[in-house]
């Protein structure tokens, strides 16, 4: 436990109209305070942990009529005891009782507080703490799933695998050191390089996954661009089923880039629909090209829509394309017979012919997507998706690895000595994706991402 | 107990990322559901009423870990069994959850409905339902107040007291039809007359509320108009304390109208900022012009700004006045010597002169409208604000009771018959405020303003 916990309080629910909202309170004043502020047929801090009662919260006046909940500690969120007060919804009645409380000693929670002293409490490690918020911030079922998997615990039992494996390895190897090379025998060490290397196998799966982590957690943005009265805002409006983007005749119509909010493989995704890319006259509309270049530059995936029914002309042929994979060319209106033809690009740039008029043209530019999201997401480790954090962690700890093996297979004791200090660089950077080991800015960059009162 | 309730289900908080959401289940299958989905060391269905239990929704896949709440009927919200699933807010957890509980044999909620069958299972009356939404619905704290002391019954009661002293009246008076004339002597009849009169009394002073139940509810428009360039922006941001208008030295700055949300005195007031009154040229400014009139015509307190330092063009004369009570003008620019005083005005409209530049002109403008606010909102019955439809029930039964109070001065068998007819519509019509007599329309009318959840 720990043991200078003041006592916090937060509303754990959205604002807006709604039948309820939470107001939780943690720490060891919470029942105390709950006692002060709740009229109700038996006092608050009586009652059992796990069971609650109905009453009012009156600080003065009365201010609402609440379901009352009493976790306590250790059995709670937090670890600490808690109340969480359910009282109506809407904008006014939580933000009463939120002060009633502050009146009565407790401080606001920070940011993602009341998770940071379940992780602080050992109730759960670092990976899992993220993983709430991940929970929180999912776009889709995929994330939310993939959420829910590190909460259970699926990443954090991975990497405690490593961790403990490679404690064991430090652990002979630091022995060997009072040792004169040779006593040990080749078995010893060869033993020793094998663990760290099944290890490093271990991280680099885990590492694979980051790239789906990323998607499910940012999304993938997908970028529309084109000659103007390519067909993009059609498109657009066909992939997300409904009409957002205007679309009419006149070129130059999108001035603006437009973004939509979708779903696709189970990935959130991100449109953006940009101007015509064309020597633009006025100004708006140059704004509107420099804008769609930037989109472009940034995309996880760029569709580039051509009218293939007509020869391009020379100031819209495509820029070089130095990243083919992030490419799909969609040859539009091949209702009206093509001139422009698959074959006219490089072989190694995806390119489908369509009329995006209509539904079976919509639907071979969403497989291309799909199958472009797949292979980006083809990680061979079910459950888990690791973050940025993770990630360079993870890259740290395999040079520090690599190290320790190019050092193992040179032998000698100052190499073994330098070995064992690089595995321990190794053996403490695994044990900070989990929280084993961690700073205060660690905690405070973890926690930030939260929202106040979880 | 509602027989035929079948079970239902909602998401009972708002949208949006926060650490918690709820869903609620209603009905004589929600224990039997929460067994099938709910993952946990024992079964949901086992626990006590006012217990809960940690553990893990899942249908196929984990979806959320979550707490569960159990409220066995008749203890809880609804009168029925009631569990409500706490899990991670957000866009995704919420609604898998509710999916997974409809695939199991729930159906959505309605609006209102689980407050709906508090009502029809005779938890609380029509009024305090009504509470409950208005609760949900309050835009500042005096508006939350006056719901919570409706939820907690208190105007329910004063509407109860009319009801019973009315039921004794109409027993009495239709008992009084068995007989001769004479045989019960005038004390008889005088004393009916007392009751009905002294119900009609208290009806008048809840009928008072009505103009504060509005301003709660509703909250007060407050129009600020003017020729160009006089100050309404500045008056604006002034009564905000922050820039919201673009204020600048061109007149004809605000073209569109401008609402922004405040309180005063308790009350939700919206500003509403309007273009400036004058002959416009350009057609956008025509449009901002007529849409100020509008904007005026419906207004709670109309404040008309105008530049005292100048006299007033012909132009801009201020038209009648035919609502003078909803009148404040501010006569500004005082620091630069006032052309026009008060004095110029009507007698009987408010007039202030200041300095809108500085905060004390500011004030002197606020104090003015928390007088008419005080003015408007001087009910003499406190903790009680009816609605609109309590209102019109209310003048339907006053017409009734003065009906019968003449015809029980006439006396005579036929006169005495036709009171007793009256008092028996009163009767009934006061039974309607607190729903003792309802139709479907009336419950789906006043149910259609809830959200779903609650």
């Amino acid at each position: 436990m720990n043991a200078d916990s003041d006592t916090i309080v937060g509303i754990s629910t959205a604002p807006g109209a709604a039948g309820i909202a939470i107001v939780r309170i943690s720490g060891t004043e919470s029942l105390a305070i709950a006692d002060q502020i709740i009229r109700c047929n038996r006092r608050i801090s009586s009652l059992a942990g796990n069971n609650m009662a109905h009453g009012f919260v009156a600080d003065g006046n009365d201010i609402d009529e609440v379901v009352v909940l009493v976790f306590k500690a250790p059995h709670s969120y937090t670890r600490e005891d808690v109340v969480e007060i359910q009282g109506h919804g809407g904008s006014i009645c939580a933000r009463r009782i939120l002060s009633a409380v502050l009146r009565h000693g407790a401080r606001m929670a920070e940011p993602g507080e009341f998770t940071k002293r379940a992780f602080l409490n050992g109730r759960i490690d670092l990976v899992q703490a993220e993983a709430v918020i991940d929970l929180i911030n999912a776009q889709s079922e995929r994330a939310a799933s993939s959420a829910i998997e590190q909460l259970e615990g699926k990443l954090s039992d991975y990497i405690r695998t490593c961790y403990d494996k490679m404690l064991t390895a430090a652990a002979d190897l630091e022995y060997s050191l009072d040792f004169e090379e040779g006593d040990l025998g080749d078995d010893y060490f060869r033993k020793i390089a094998e663990l760290v290397e099944n290890v490093n196998v271990t991280l680099e799966e885990i590492l694979n996954t980051w790239e789906e982590g990323v998607l499910l957690r940012e999304g993938l943005k997908i970028v529309i661009s084109g000659p103007p009265n390519a067909g993009k805002s059609t498109l657009l409006n066909g992939l997300l089923g409904r009409n957002r983007s205007i679309v009419s005749e006149t070129p130059g119509t999108t001035r603006d880039t437009i973004e939509e909010q979708s779903v696709l493989e189970g990935i959130p995704v991100r449109y953006v629909d940009t101007a015509g890319l064309r020597d633009a006259s006025c100004t708006v509309e140059q704004d509107g090209v420099r804008r769609a270049k930037e989109s472009i530059a940034t995309a996880g995936i760029n569709i580039r829509v051509i009218d293939g029914s007509a020869p391009l002309e020379a100031s819209q042929k495509p820029e070089e394309w130095p990243n083919a994979d992030h490419w799909l060319i969609v040859l539009n209106k091949a209702d009206l017979g093509l001139v422009m033809r698959k074959s006219d690009f490089p072989v190694n740039l995806r390119c489908v012919e369509c009329c995006l008029h209509d539904e079976t043209g919509i639907k071979t530019v969403r497989d291309a997507l799909k199958v472009m999201i797949n292979i980006s997401t083809g990680s061979t480790m079910p459950h888990a998706t690791i973050s940025e954090r993770h990630r360079a962690m993870i890259q740290y700890a395999q040079n520090e690895l690599n190290e320790c093996m190019i050092l193992l297979k040179q032998r000698g004791e100052e190499s073994a000595a330098e070995a064992a200090a690089a595995l321990r660089r190794a053996t403490e950077k695994v044990g900070e994706i989990t929280g084993h080991f961690y700073t205060d800015d660690l905690l405070t960059k973890v926690f930030s991402r939260f929202c106040v009162g979880k």
